[in-house]
């Protein structure tokens, strides 16, 4: 079997990973198109292992430049058209949606729309668009297999089981960077300090969004959306180590978990080959070795925008796409070093607090509130 | 949907919980037959209660006095005949196979030959004569489902899975009731210490058997012929808390495990209920709140009768047999008080020497076996 696959983000930690997987078992992949941003060295490098079709770049300048470079034959497309070429313009039957926020979401759709299989690392796109994206899903008969570890535990832990036999989902949280510190010592840490995640090698964006717990707030509405439960049937544990990467209770009082050395080798494979497993270039995880699991409970009062996460999912509309929109303005300005890092959750705060909530948003709607919620942030004041 | 079930022991551990299964939610389950022992009164109780068609009990002044108190129309066997039309005598769709050791091997094969389904507690079944039970199981194309702890988490774990794709099986143990204590310290244990199992509620037979982890070493045979995978491919570790009940590593390193509060009900109801789930009458596992897992090595060692199952196991032939047929016996020396706790371990040791393995064994060359291994456990003498 041969899968054919585009990847729109090929040179961020998600796509790089997933090229790593392809590399590994080159005879059961086709790469047919690949999109990256502004790392257009890393992009051609790419395009001359791989040899996709289509290639897209985030600028015309780095367009033209690639050009000159590419083997005879390679389309080089930019931008937003470049995105739409290399989700929907290809032959791939699987897109890898690994870019990072809310610009994955017109291509994730468009890549539906053409019949693809989804296997989704862009998170953000179910989270604003949930109830349109899984109407195509199901309109389109695609499948939509998730990326990150925990929602991969999650479907992985379903397999051959009812959904209306689901008593609750529980998302483990490794803690973030800054799990042992308390709210008082949060006050002046750094970028640098908030950079260092104990347990996973992400991008910076995701990195951050695990230390204000805003990432877990974010996969609780993922998975409201990948497996049609209530926010009361989901909850949030503290698991330091990440080796249970999620987990389901059934209605018999039954647990099935997922385990694994964190490596997101396991998960991105698994979407790409699903149902079928085979040999990953990772780690087995040996529990005799590793001597002790830890779990604890979430901790709201720490971890607002956990809270604020779970308020947003249930007001619905657009309430969760300000949500993110905030926090990726508040993150860029932190990493910038405008604002102080507890600051991330002030400014996601005072945008909700002045959001008039859309119910049932349009795209339109969606992608308004989304630059609303950007321009509140990136205009919040501190004195 | 209500399932017919028939039950081989109602009175032990296995099949009281199985009654209480079917009591409470008595709408799903009709009783159509049980099997008891010795004790009458408890197996009248449970006539009085379940109203089954038929039902056997030990010996024939036992069934000539539960005659006299029965329902009318109550049909009341004894002995081998009794357990045989209990196992395929009446009109149930479901058995469940929890007689304590050897005497389960012929019910349990009368049962699949009149295409019954079976949910398996008696493992000494499959242990003795896998060969013959999977290709009845195969050839009447009838349902096995593992009732014990271990294997209905392995069972739950391959929910959708290929079997060709599992890397390795791993059983939890325990460690039994004396888990804390070195070989030196375990020479004077006395009977009474080794029933206090710190997890499971059991029988003597099974609470002894986990002391020596010879309970373990059965449920690796066991799970060889349930899941057809190697012995090399069945992996023991210690997880004190016996909350993973055993989990199942895939050959992409993805694990898939089956977590409970340790509660027979829970893999009880899945055996009659499979396919799908409903309420039980169990505690729900609260991970935050018991805070932490713990796993070590398995020391062969410290417990030489689980590496003597794994050698029998690859043996073959009359060798599990001997290894369960001498283990009973010897347990049963050890309850009555006449052999030290450690000597069970020799007793078994020293009828597998002298065994002389018969390769695919008949179901007249395994009875003969377990005969042989149980009256040279009996006669071993310790100087």
């Amino acid at each position: 079997m041969n899968r054919r696959i585009a990847i729109l983000g090929s040179t961020g930690s998600i796509g790089t990973q997933t090229l790593d997987v392809v590399s590994h078992d080159p005879e059961r992949y086709t790469v047919e198109a690949i999109a990256g941003g502004y790392n257009a060295s890393l992009l051609l490098e790419q395009v001359m292992k791989h040899r996709p079709r289509v290639v897209s770049v985030a600028t015309k300048e780095l367009a033209e430049e690639l050009r000159l470079n590419v083997p005879a034959g390679t389309k080089v497309y930019f931008g937003d058209e470049g995105l739409h070429e290399v989700a929907a313009g290809t032959e791939a039957d699987y897109v890898v949606t690994a870019l990072v926020g809310s610009q994955g979401l017109r291509p994730t759709l468009a890549a539906i729309e053409s019949g693809k299989n989804i296997g989704l690392a862009n998170k953000e796109t179910l989270i604003s668009a949930g109830h349109i994206i899984t109407e195509a899903v199901k309109r389109k008969e695609v499948h939509m297999l998730p990326i990150d570890s925990e929602h991969s535990a999650i479907f992985q832990c379903l397999n051959g089981e009812k959904r209306e036999q689901i008593q609750r989902i529980t998302l483990t949280a490794s803690g973030g960077s800054f799990r042992e510190r308390t709210r008082a010592e949060l006050v002046k840490v750094t970028v640098e300090q908030a950079l260092r995640h104990p347990n996973w090698s992400m991008g910076a964006k995701i990195t951050i969004d695990s230390a204000t717990m805003v990432n877990k707030g974010l996969e609780v509405m993922e998975a409201h959306w990948l497996f049609g439960v209530s926010y009361e049937q989901i909850d949030v544990v503290i698991h330091p180590e990440s080796v249970i990467h999620s987990y389901v209770e059934f209605v018999d009082n039954s647990i099935i978990a997922q385990l694994g050395n964190p490596d997101m080798r396991v998960p991105i494979q698994y979407a790409l080959t699903y149902p079928d497993r085979y040999p990953t270039p990772t780690h087995r995880l040996n529990l005799a070795e590793l001597g002790r699991l830890n779990f604890s409970y979430m901790d709201f009062e720490r971890f607002p925008c956990l809270r604020m996460a779970f308020e947003c999912g249930k007001a619905g509309g657009t309430m969760p796409t300000v949500f993110n929109a905030a926090n990726e303005a508040a993150v860029a300005r932190f990493l910038r070093g405008e604002i102080a890092f507890l600051q991330i959750e002030e400014v996601i705060e005072r945008a909700l607090q002045h959001h008039v909530t859309v119910p049932h948003p349009s795209l339109e709607e969606i992608l308004h509130a989304d630059a609303w919620a950007r321009a509140k942030a990136n205009s919040t004041m501190f004195t």
